[in-house]
């Protein structure tokens, strides 16, 4: 299945279309077909395949792949025709878009649909099963809104967007050009804006919006807060993963990209080119530079201002081992005064002063 | 766009309409109008903002506000007409509503929905297209169910409330009046409950409901299981941001608000006037007392029993300070044995007792 | 409410029926009813109540259920009649799905459905309101597919499966039979495969599946990503929470139970008859054996390769402890220095040899 059925394959194409469509030099019969994508061990003939990790080139020995892409320090040892490139994996990324292509849709408005008479629909989008379009609402040509796909009033979807199915646009979001949104996806909900009064929480009313760049990604499930005053954005080029909490007024930089389960709380700032690993947590107002990589659930409370790698977190250990060092860490106090009293009783034993330096 | 497209601006207010209105005294001429609402740096002319942090007051003396609440003891700095509240985020909230009104809705059932003849509801309801009501169910006065919303059997959608899209409300559900359910959100799964039996999982029926109370706002793509036997319940007034896990039984005090992604596991009981930060997590069975603040991420695997304030996690470090950290933490085993064989050694030299508190 | 409307109760069986079904010894009068289950504290004449847990031992004394289902050695203490079994939350389990039976559903394709001539629906599946099911789908016997569900083309439902509401399956993903699907699950989404491309990212695409196996159950806005090459496997009885993230390409094993929150990040391979609690996280490309446990917030960042319990993370304390300890933790390498410098002062005091193992 996997392949096949996943994105559709298409009718193939011959290596040398290949090695022309990707800026590839092809090792190889330029006529032989591949209408597939399969890893190095489990390609067979007809299927393309890549290696970008060198922890996979014990496969390439062994691969029944009809074509490989790879670096030219690899080509050496490819036992198949080989497409050679500088950057193999966004070369096969390319390749697997290109035998794999999107399956089309047809456009115009699906009978079931609820359409405002007051919404602008392109002649070339897609209206899918039960979706709701609200008053006000601008659908940009070739723009595909799947099954269940609510988009309220005043929106905009840019063109050559998708929105797979079940995605909810609040009022008044701007979408660019080219995004894919996945299932589930909510835009645009009220962001968490609450004031005490009197030991109750009044409401405070979040009128701002939402604006997404183009060539955005949005997993399953993800989350963008409305602004409260101003609008939450997200730049060109961003790929959010699934689940993930972006609060109001955040802004992405462009190119940014962010794995599954990370929240960013409001009104913070990351910068473009970022790369924030799973389960991450990003504290409220905060500044996060250019260029900064987060390792997976690093927990951001402070602004980060130079480019760099950086991590927080202790990974796990067997349950008691886990316990002890629990118990031992909350013994550092004492730890801490013991240093120091060894250090009186040794200064006075030896008639020297407190040269250290002792700051705990 | 954001303030204008984001909730819409109402016709406008004078201010003395507004002092009025919020009980806030006014400093400035009470027949000029403002129509929405900006931040103190954005603001133009017609604009109303506020200053209620006080790492914004320098923005103040530069606001091209029309008006702004404040505190009386900034109300000297103001360059603009002032109205003056001793809360001034709750009575900006107040004017922000006034001044950004929901959008009506008109009242009855689009003919998509698909409604039971054996749900009850009432005439002042607005029930939008796609939505489901299955039978048994009773919707109020003044109810909105959204596009592509839930609700199953024999649930109950209390006066005022709005479900605003892509709800799913489970059976025997109990929604209170006034409250908001955002896009995604799930009430009435199923809890997690499976016993073992002979190496397989079975299924322990969930056979409690849910309970909501009034004015309870729920964050986008939250979820809030219904009980195993007895009802998990949130009272009267609570604030749930998005993504937050709330299992079966769980029971949350009135006023308590908290922020995305925070998991509560099951049965696990939090007193009132809570607020519980960003992506913490609270184990099961477990008693959180009232006015408990937790911060960001906090792990919590004991029950608190004294209101205060409470934290866990280490802050992310650059990336090579942070595995030298956790290579640390892996020895203070032997930092423990260290200090011990120090004192010992220095016990001897000096003939003294352990008379420290050497209890690691 | 609860008990009531939850599952609905059924019309109630006489307990000599019920040590039939559940294979119990009784210890009372066989001819007595009961027509629903409820906590012992809780429970009423015509409930039955369990004992399971040693902690509600007290709770037993005072029960006014009809009857107990319990162990052999809880059996004295029981003021009530009895069903005695050796595993007797397993037991409770069934006597609350006899009690507690699954509304039945109507075969058929409501109205509103939206149904590919291109599907194949088997005439004993309940296809409910505002379903789209596409080409080339097979929705098998007795499978329920409730309000809102979407199936795209090519996927398939095995017989008596049910996918509750509001459920997203992608293309060509297989579920097996007797699967339960909580709302808002979104199976098949595309994996999170980008690849760097002269500083922008460009997509990979996610030419795998999804295969659920034999009774799975799946919780609410839970996510599990299509294989970006090959499938995403979850195997038969596998149990998941709500709101955890599976990515492209991991593979849990049989009967493995996992809480909420969790995040498996891709290629991951997790075993069977592991146990997985709440808002832990898996790093990519990790082995995780057969029957491991992981505590709730477990950071797993190695393979696990022997079965056990592991746990990470520090619980909360109180917030000024909290930072004290955090600051205490950035001082771990001072410490290390300070205690090297008594070492050496020592050993030149008394003339001895390092012999200490001294690796900090």
């Amino acid at each position: 299945m996997g392949a096949e059925a996943g994105a559709g394959a298409g009718p193939g194409l011959t290596l040398g279309e290949l090695a022309v469509r990707l800026g590839c030099e092809l090792d190889g019969d330029p006529d032989a077909r591949v209408s597939g994508v399969a890893t190095l061990q489990h390609a067979g003939p007809g299927q393309l395949s890549f290696l970008a990790n060198p922890a996979y080139r014990q496969a390439l020995a062994q691969t029944a792949a009809t074509v490989v892409v790879l670096a030219a320090e690899d080509a050496g040892d490819c036992p198949t025709a080989a497409l050679v490139h500088t950057n193999p994996y966004a070369a096969y990324a390319r390749a697997a878009a290109l035998l794999h292509p999107s399956p089309g849709f047809d456009a115009g408005v699906h009978p079931s649909a609820v359409v405002s008479a007051a919404a602008e629909i392109d002649p070339g989008a897609s209206i899918g099963a039960h979706v709701t379009v609200e008053a006000g609402a601008r659908i940009g040509a070739g723009v595909r809104l799947g099954p269940g796909c609510v988009v309220m009033q005043d929106s905009v979807i840019g063109a050559g967007s998708a929105l797979v199915a079940r995605v909810s646009v609040g009022p008044g979001v701007r979408v660019g050009e080219r995004c894919l949104l996945h299932p589930g996806v909510v835009l645009g909900a009220d962001g968490f804006g609450i004031a005490q009064d009197a030991g109750r929480w009044i409401k405070v009313p979040q009128v701002g919006g939402v604006v997404i760049g183009n060539d955005v990604e949005i997993g399953a499930n993800t989350t963008i807060d409305r602004g409260a005053i101003g609008d939450t954005v997200i730049e060109d080029g961003v790929k959010l993963d699934n689940q993930i909490q972006v609060a109001h007024n955040v802004h992405i930089g462009a190119h940014t990209a962010i794995a599954a389960m990370v929240g960013i709380a409001g009104s913070t700032r990351i910068g473009s080119h970022c790369m924030i690993a799973g389960q991450a947590g990003i504290g409220g107002h905060l500044e996060i530079c250019d260029r900064v990589v987060l390792i997976g659930r690093a927990m951001v409370t402070h602004s980060i201002r130079e480019p760099g790698m950086y991590g927080s977190g202790i990974p796990v250990e067997e349950a008691r081992e886990w316990r002890r060092g629990v118990a031992r860490y909350r013994q550092l106090a004492k730890t801490g005064e013991r240093l120091r009293r060894l250090e009186r009783r040794l200064d006075k034993l030896t008639g020297e002063g407190p040269d250290r330096d002792s700051d705990d």
